[in-house]
């Protein structure tokens, strides 16, 4: 318990040195969707490589992959102790709109009790934070486990080499569990655990129907417009009762048990809150379910993007040759995303009209994935969190996917805990992107009691 | 007689000289919707304006308005003959998609018959070879007939200065028939004049659901996608007999009367012809019409514009916090614009759900118009087209919107002659826009000839 409250110690004296690296990451626009990023995306990874370095850890690279490079470093000088690979990723998602920030998303600003930057939550904080815990606990003696770092640059676009690099890289990344720092609070006084993740399957449908941009006084009427084609189908998506019209698409959802749904009903956010989260005019969604229920166990299908035709400003008077929608589902177990690109095709096979063309592209996908509740691993988080928080977490069904969780269950044979401290309401994703501090340094210490824990096993 | 001649071979022998006015005049980017091309409109303007005056006009001046500027000049030295008040527009469409255009569209570019460049069919093709044909009478003696010239900048826009304009101009623009060059030809062995346009209503829909984008996996499946609702409001915008739901949209619709439509029938052009022309895999439209009569006597709806959420490249998991469509009208007579936008309000109030919020932004309005096919004007136009083209023209509908021959009848109580020489697979409002090079030259002696006969009244 000495080394406990001294590595504790330590990084609270250390706080404003630490919020300087912190920030430094965020300033680095690592936004891996958009080529024109891509050297910024590798900045990121030699910062973090360089910095676990720093912080002791041996053997760290910056790792090449057809896509953004890994990172990989460890940490093995603690034997017959437990093996965590610590999984993370230094990727954000793109700015726009860019004109809805109230600060610039790569200049890190902090306002009252929070952070603004892109990044900030997802998951720069969390990785940042995990990292300040580990060099914690090398300044007064030892890490009390040993750790694999492993920390992607392709998180938000769906992590697209991981499955390729772990199955390379199998031997290296053995390890008793995962420690996923991709998580999140449910809020800043109620930690909770996510034992489960949706996953994804995420295509652009693009329709064609002239071979070029028509003029809508010459030929509207006579030609079936893309546009509204692609609305139509669009449409079609749901029925009236919110559920998914794709073939087969629920034959594999694995129903929610009353155990499950009472468990999940002590998650103490209301529909109000949960609105008021979104700032939508009210709640939507599959009927029979709680919305709790519809984020986190239920499957979804939502339009990401709508293009086509003029979007200038003013009035341009063209009947467009085509346009284009990124649509995804949010899958729950047991969904297979291959199967969930079956069913879209043979939706549009059904009903996609004569008038024109349609093709369909996938851009990502990741199974979903449910983690053992009861595990000597998830009992010591479940302590770290109740001991720094004061409150015993709940166990959450997160809405988000993270492929690597699923991949990692299937090549790897490991469960992820989950354990990252992110907030609902940070933005993710969205503009003016948040991460709540007193949370995060708080999560700094759950970090370094989880470690001392584990090393007690 | 000796004139008409002298002239057609003036305007032949001095072909190139000519050709290199038009592509001048073609270089000018002069895209009425774009702010950032406000001054290459008046530049478009103050050319015009200079090359009046070169071919004798007077009074020759570029006159502001709210917007772009308008071009009056004039000859009245043809004292107790018909006075023409003769219409075009110098205003172009925007280019995009630009990378669909196989040569740059501001660099005119001529292959086989054709010449390339935004503009060069709509309708700077048509306003040249006007002016063309009035050099090459006055290169003789005189002009037989009295014009005015009035050229608008801002009819890809909708026209919205120019209802003002007239009203504070009526005195100045007292004619007796409007020449309205903004007309096309069947095809380049059989020359049409137009007796009737659709009218236009142009809208902006823009559906709000959350406050701000929302990542589409915490959130996904417990509010309404506002990208979704856009989709299901167009989808409901047609029935599955392709007819327009907007409630009372058809109660003013003028019929087709069985007289009209058999002389419809008689323009000779095929479903296969119009299908090729647009290169869509199929024709559609309202059940029980011809796709002639749907293009030029029925009303249409058409998605001029889609976007929302995320549309760059890759895999962007947002659930986007607002969706915008263009959406249009073409109208015919006696449908109000005004009219249908309390239609479209009207259906939205109806089926827009309260899981969102709405509006509706009118960018561009027009009535519809049809003309006496029987007047002096009329038959001197058709024995113009006969003679230079040795068919006898047919008379068709036009499924365009040319919002001022709307309001010169409704403001100056005069009838449009539309005598114009672009082909209906020009490319118009769309990539490689193309002019027919040797139906633009019959066309200046075609107008030469119409200046000539009515110089005879």
């Amino acid at each position: 318990m000495a080394t406990l409250q001294a590595a504790i110690d330590y990084v609270r004296d250390n706080r404003d040195e630490a919020l300087k690296r912190y920030k430094q990451l965020l300033a680095i626009p690592s936004i891996s969707a958009l080529p024109e990023h891509a050297e910024d995306v590798g900045q990121a990874a030699k910062w973090l490589a360089d910095e676990l370095t720093r912080i002791s850890m041996t053997q760290a690279e910056v790792i090449p992959t057809p896509g953004h490079p890994m990172v990989y470093a460890q940490w093995l000088e603690a034997p017959g102790r437990t093996t965590v690979l610590v999984y993370g990723h230094y990727d954000v998602q793109p700015v726009d709109p860019l004109d809805e920030w109230d600060s610039a998303p790569f200049e890190p600003t902090v306002l009252g009790d929070n952070l603004f930057a892109r990044g900030a939550a997802d998951m720069k904080g969390s990785l940042w934070a995990f990292l300040v815990a580990v060099e914690g606990l090398m300044r007064q003696e030892k890490l009390p486990i040993n750790v694999k770092f492993l920390l992607e640059g392709e998180e938000e676009v769906g992590s697209p080499n991981m499955a390729d690099f772990i199955s390379q890289h199998r031997r290296r990344l053995e390890a008793d569990v995962v420690l996923n720092l991709d998580g999140g609070m449910h809020s800043p006084g109620l930690p909770s655990i996510t034992y489960a993740l949706r996953g994804l399957a995420y295509f652009e449908l693009e329709v064609r129907g002239p071979s070029h941009d028509l003029h809508s006084g010459v030929f509207g009427g006579s030609v079936h417009n893309p546009a509204q084609v692609l609305c139509e189908l669009i449409a079609g998506m749901h029925d009236a009762k919110g559920r998914i019209t794709l073939p087969g698409f629920y034959d594999t959802v694995r129903p929610l048990e009353d155990e499950e749904r009472q468990e999940l009903a002590r998650i103490p956010i209301s529909d109000e809150e949960l609105q008021s989260m979104t700032g939508a005019p009210g709640l939507w969604g599959e009927q029979g379910y709680t919305a709790v229920e519809r984020v986190g166990a239920r499957p979804s299908l939502d339009v990401n993007g709508l293009i086509g035709g003029f979007t200038g400003e003013g009035a341009k008077t063209v009947l467009p040759a085509k346009a284009l929608a990124k649509v995804s589902m949010r899958l729950v177990p047991d969904q297979d995303p291959t199967a969930v690109r079956g069913q879209l095709c043979e939706y549009l096979r059904r009903n996609a009209p004569e008038t024109i063309t349609w093709e369909v592209r996938e851009l990502a996908q990741g199974p979903g994935a449910v983690m053992d509740r009861n595990s000597a691993y998830m009992r010591a988080a479940c302590d770290a969190l109740e001991h720094t928080f004061g409150a015993q977490p709940i166990f959450k069904r997160e809405g988000g996917s993270v492929p690597v969780v699923g991949i990692m269950q299937q090549q790897l044979g490991l469960d992820s805990i989950m354990l990252g401290f992110c907030l609902p309401d940070s933005g993710l994703h969205g503009p003016n992107e948040k991460q709540h501090l007193p949370t995060l340094f708080k999560g700094i210490e759950a970090y370094i009691r989880f470690m001392v824990m584990l090393g007690k096993n």
